[in-house]
C-alpha cells in the first residue's frame, strides 16, 4: 500500500486541495474561493476545514497509517525552515504569518487532528509537482517557468527543490534583461516579467499592431478595442496565420529565451519546463525561445538544451504540495 | 600533523604551483612561463616536472603519508568527473584533452610518482580558494566574480563548488544585461563581460571622456593617447578626484551590481567576493555596485547582501587547487 498526502494550492483567489496517492495520483479534489476578507486567522480556519474534510473522507478507503502529511503551496516569500509566509500578493491584511504552525494548531484544536504540515512557495511547489509527476520526471536538474499574470520560477537540482539561503531562489521574473529598457515591473527596469508578464505581452502586442503596416486579425477579435486585448486573442489570431500575431509571439518567445540563457550560463541548467496560462500558446513561444536560447550561448554549451511544456496544468501545485510530504 | 597538497594554477601565460599545508597555508611556490609552443603533450611534461620537484623537495619536511594529492585549476571548460579540459583560451593546439589522467600517467612514467590529480576550472578553483582560505570563509553560499581581461565566476553553495550538470556553472560574464545594447562579446550582445571586461571598461571610459564637457586627468596619464588607456590610469585619476574617472567607475560598478542582482534573484545568493586585477579599484567599484544591487531587488530581499574584496589575490588559484584535495 502506498503513501498518501493532502496537497493544497493556496492563492489569493482560490484554494485547491487534493488527496494524492503517491503511486496513483490525485484521488479527490476540492476547490473553494479564498475567504480573503477574513484575514490570516479566518483563512487558517478555512484551510483546516478543507483538510479535515478530505482527511476524514479519504480515511475510509486509504490507510491513515500511510498518511504522509499536508503540503501547502502559497504565494509570496516562504521561509521553508520556519514555515512562515510573508507578504503574499492579493491577500489583504497579511504581512508575516506562521502559516504552517497555525494550520497545525487549528487542525489540532478545532478538528482534533494531529497532522504535520509543510509549507513552500507556490512556484516551487508547482516545479516539484512537475518533477515528481509531470514534465520534469526525466530531468535531474531543471527550471520551471510559470508564464501567467506574472513570471514565476522554481528550481529543481538533483531532483530536489533548490531554495537558496533565504528561500527566495527561482525568481526568474526579476532577472534584468535590458537595464535601460522601456519597461518597469515592481519599480525595477527591464525585468523578464516587465517584458513577458501578461501586461508586458499586451504592451508588446499593442505596439507591434500599431507599428505594423498590415492589418491584424487581432483587431477584429478584440472588437477594435485594444483595452480588451487578451493573450488568448493573440493566440487565436496567430494560429490562423495572422502575421502580426505570429511576430508578437516570436518576440515574446525570444525574450523568454534570453532569460533562460541567463539561467543556463549561470547555473548550467539546460532543461526548462514551461507552464502557466500563457504557455498555452505552445510552439508559438517555444520555438523562438529555444532558437534564442541557443543564439545567446556559445555552441559548446548547447548540449542537452531542452524546452518542454508543463504537463500537470493547474494541478501541478496540488501534486507538488503533496509530494513535499512523501519520503 | 596536517595534510598537505600541491596546488597548480595553470594558464595560457604562466604556471603557478605551490605546496600548501592544510593548516599553515602556502609553504613553497614556483612560477614558470607556460610552454605553449609544445602543445598539450609538452605542457603535461612541464607540469609533471614542476609537481615532481615540489613533491620531492617538500617530502623532506612534510610527511608523504599526509600528502593529499595534486589539484589543478585550468582555463576553459572542465569536465570535473572525467578530468577533461576543453578549448582552453590562449593555448594554441588544445581542443579536448584528458589533462588529469595524462598528468597522472606522466608523473608515473617519467617521475615514478603515483600521485592522484584532480582538475577543475580556474574560476571555480579561485572561488574555492577564497572559500577555504580567503574572503569567503564566513559564507555558506557565495559567488566569486573575477574582474580582469574577462569576467569569470565561481559558485560556492553550502561550502562546496557548484558545477552544474555539465560543469559549466558560474559563467557570469555571459549573462545578458542589455539584449539590444551596444556591446558584443563572443558574438553575444549585451553580456556582463561586454560591458565590464577590460575592453568594455575602456570603451565606456573613452566614450565618457569624449562626451564630458570637462577635461579629465586621464588624458594626461595616458599621454593623450586613448589607445594606451588602461584601467590603472582610470584608478589613479579617480583616486585623485578626477570627476570623469569617478563617473566611469560608478558606471562600471553599477553594471556589476545589475549582474549580481540577476544572480541574487535567481539563486538567492547574497554574498559576493570580488577579485581579479580590475577589482583593485576597490570601493570605486564596490560602493556603486552594492547600491545598484539593492536598487535592482525588492527590499524584502536585501537582507544579508554583502560585497567583499577577495583576499588571496593571484594566490587564490593555488590555494583552491590544493584545497580540492583536502578531505
Amino acid at each position: 500500500m502506498s503513501q498518501w498526502a493532502i496537497g493544497i494550492d493556496f492563492g489569493g483567489t482560490a484554494i485547491k486541495a487534493a488527496v494524492v496517492d503517491k503511486e496513483r495520483g490525485i484521488q479527490t479534489e476540492r476547490k473553494l474561493l479564498t475567504d480573503t476578507a477574513s484575514g490570516p486567522g479566518g483563512i487558517v480556519v478555512q484551510l483546516s476545514g478543507i483538510v479535515a474534510d478530505l482527511y476524514r473522507e479519504a480515511s475510509g478507503s486509504l490507510d491513515p497509517g500511510h498518511f504522509a502529511g499536508v503540503g501547502v503551496g502559497a504565494p509570496g516569500a516562504v521561509n521553508v525552515v520556519k514555515g512562515v509566509l510573508s507578504y503574499p500578493p492579493n491577500l489583504p491584511g497579511w504581512t508575516v504569518f506562521p502559516l504552517r504552525d497555525e494550520l497545525q494548531k487549528c487542525l489540532h484544536e478545532k478538528e482534533q487532528l494531529s497532522l504535520s504540515v509543510v509549507l513552500d512557495n507556490d512556484a516551487n511547489v508547482a516545479a516539484f509537482g512537475e518533477a515528481v509527476y509531470g514534465a520534469g520526471r526525466e530531468f535531474q536538474d531543471f527550471l520551471m517557468v510559470t508564464l501567467g499574470t506574472g513570471v514565476g520560477g522554481g528550481i529543481v537540482l538533483n531532483r530536489k527543490l533548490y531554495h537558496g539561503a533565504y528561500g527566495t531562489a527561482g525568481e526568474v521574473g526579476f532577472m534584468i534583461l535590458d537595464f535601460d529598457g522601456p519597461t518597469i515591473h515592481a519599480g525595477i527596469r527591464g525585468t523578464l516579467e516587465s517584458f513577458i508578464g501578461k501586461k508586458g505581452i499586451l504592451a508588446i502586442a499593442r505596439q507591434m499592431i500599431e507599428e505594423s503596416s498590415t492589418a491584424s486579425a487581432v483587431t477584429d477579435l478584440c472588437g477594435g478595442d485594444y483595452a480588451r486585448l487578451s493573450p488568448r486573442h493573440l493566440e487565436q489570431a496567430a494560429l490562423k496565420g495572422d502575421e502580426v500575431s505570429l511576430a508578437i509571439w516570436h518576440r515574446v518567445g525570444s525574450l523568454l529565451g534570453i532569460g533562460l540563457a541567463n539561467v543556463a550560463v549561470l547555473m548550467d541548467i539546460r532543461k526548462f519546463v514551461i507552464g502557466g496560462g500563457i504557455s498555452a500558446a505552445g510552439d508559438l513561444i517555444f520555438v523562438p525561445a529555444l532558437e534564442q536560447l541557443r543564439r545567446s550561448m556559445l555552441p559548446p554549451m548547447h548540449e542537452g538544451l531542452e524546452l518542454v511544456p508543463a504537463r500537470l496544468g493547474n494541478k501541478a501545485g496540488m501534486y507538488g504540495a503533496a509530494a513535499l510530504c512523501f519520503g
